[in-house]
């Protein structure tokens, strides 16, 4: 595995070096590539500037319900899509309290999210109160640091989904990353899908931490290990949380059969629009409440719901108080 | 047991009230008291101000080599102290590599350190590494949230204690402090104590998130639940890290029958020796080597060891470069 895996990286690594404006936003729209890369055979360089990866990946999405690939449980967006279906509405800070997560599922119930997102010891009671709707209740496991063992980690996933968890966000063992012990690493994942026994997983590989490299190998292996989502970030970490850059490179990765989710710092309409331009099939915020009433509750064609970014770029009054009309103060 | 802790803890917080200078340093050794406080029937004011409180649990800690009342394993100050005697060096960063986890092995066998304290990922390498050492191998469960489930920190406990953990850093259930659910945070003690069969369990209490009486009611309950310590902080929380009043408090609570140790945000001599004086009897920090070379190896008389914190509150070489002289960056 390690071998293909290497290939794998090799030949991303080589893609992504012929596109320097994969890695800022600022290229967009320009041609601005300096001189022409080493080529290695035949292997033509068949990366596009930024805009068009996006394009192509919200294309990928959109060409049907969910692509031939995804696994059940993969929610992609849709042609006709609402802002809350990309939400996972999340409070996982230390002290919250069985009211607020209370209020939290009250409002995933009235906006429809997607799921929320609650610390293990809240999962039981999450489930109780949002049972007959359509709701997830996702978790996250060896959170925020990613360094139980994978024994504890399996039984942390059997554990939650005997609670009623119906989405797992683990966070991969980052010190085994940063060592080069990609076996440590593929087997932690391997760990939690096999506690997981079917239930969604979602892999946290902290992408602030990460240099691309190893974004681009964490995702591989997250793949190959058969879990159904990468994700950015616990929201935790001093590095930062979503980069635009980072969701696109993972999605670049995973290609269509499995799910993005962007989280950590995600507190305005304009920058939950961005990483699903840029390829999140998922927002992990705090401020779910606020972007649902100020992006609407209608469903709209995508397009026409992504081409909400530049409104809300400045001047958005919702936007402008950030998470605050309605958000949790929070890591998120 | 809920009726027990009620009044204890209505107890303690009365003494708490006829002291105010508990509460701040600068009230050290001044005679400040406002108008008497009411009395309940014949109880007596009894608690002195804050530095005859330190005054006695020094002269208790000290009576002995172990008091009376104290567990196996529980470490406390002696008569003839080394600083290094009262350290857990501390690695606990997500991204920590093998090899810097080998350097804080080999450091704290150097310096002869109380322990290492690191994720659970790193027992069994950090157990293997100091075998036939003196050096106590610490780890941390439900790390640093408290907030996964009694069940998954009863496994981790006996998972890191198969791995090689001769001490258990547990964090408590901050939410259900928060919530009022003492009977909860009384069972995830109790958890941890079963999966620990024997070995060694502080508990995290995040004091810098607490109010006074919720410092209280956890220490009695840690105490009630036959923990061997309890423990200021995380280092990872907003709110902050370790206070000489909190470890002050913590000490009074348990009495001396339990380690207290005083971790998150001690980076210098000064800050080690005022929590030593305070009661602490570890602490947790990754400046222990600069500590050590700046106090250093050689035994002193306990109370020598402590009236050198005058001397390191300002101009110590070591010490106002903070943990830099061969402390490892990290939250701690």
């Amino acid at each position: 595995m390690t071998e293909r895996l290497q290939t794998l990286a090799r030949e991303i690594a080589r893609e992504l070096a012929m596109g320097d404006s994969v890695r800022g936003e600022s290229t967009r729209g320009e041609s601005t590539r300096g001189a022409p890369p080493e080529r290695h055979g035949s292997v033509a360089p068949s990366i596009p500037p930024h805009h068009s990866i996006a394009d192509r990946i919200v294309a990928t999405a959109t060409r049907s319900g969910t692509p031939g690939g995804a696994p059940p449980g993969v929610t992609f967006v849709r042609e006709n899509a609402r802002i809350a279906d990309f939400i996972d509405h999340t409070l996982l800070k230390a002290e919250a309290t069985a009211r607020e997560i209370d209020k939290l599922c009250d409002e995933a119930r009235e906006h429809r999210f997607a799921a929320v997102c609650v610390n293990p010891v809240w999962v039981r009671r999450s489930a109780e109160r949002l049972r007959g709707t359509p709701v997830q209740v996702a978790t996250v496991l060896g959170f925020p640091l990613g360094a139980s063992t994978p024994e504890v980690k399996r039984y942390e996933a059997a554990n939650a989904v005997e609670h009623g968890a119906t989405e797992l966000d683990m966070v991969v063992a980052l010190g085994h990353i940063k060592s080069g012990d990609w076996n440590h690493v593929a087997d932690d994942i391997a760990a939690v899908v096999e506690g997981a026994s079917g239930t969604l997983v979602k892999v946290i590989i902290e992408s602030a931490a990460l240099s691309p490299v190893e974004i681009i190998k964490a995702c591989a292996i997250a793949k190959e290990m058969r879990a159904q989502y990468v994700k950015t970030s616990t929201g935790f970490h001093a590095a930062g949380g979503a980069s635009a850059e980072a969701v696109a490179l993972m999605r670049l990765v995973v290609g269509d059969s499995m799910g993005v989710k962007a989280s950590g710092g995600v507190r305005d309409c304009e920058a939950a629009l961005k990483m699903i331009v840029n390829g999140a099939t998922r927002i992990g915020t705090s401020s779910g409440v606020s972007m649902a009433k100020c992006l609407g509750q209608g469903p709209l064609p995508l397009n026409d719901l992504l081409s909400l970014a530049s409104q809300h770029s400045t001047g958005c009054a919702t936007c402008t108080h950030g998470g605050g009309a309605g958000g949790i103060p929070g890591a998120y």
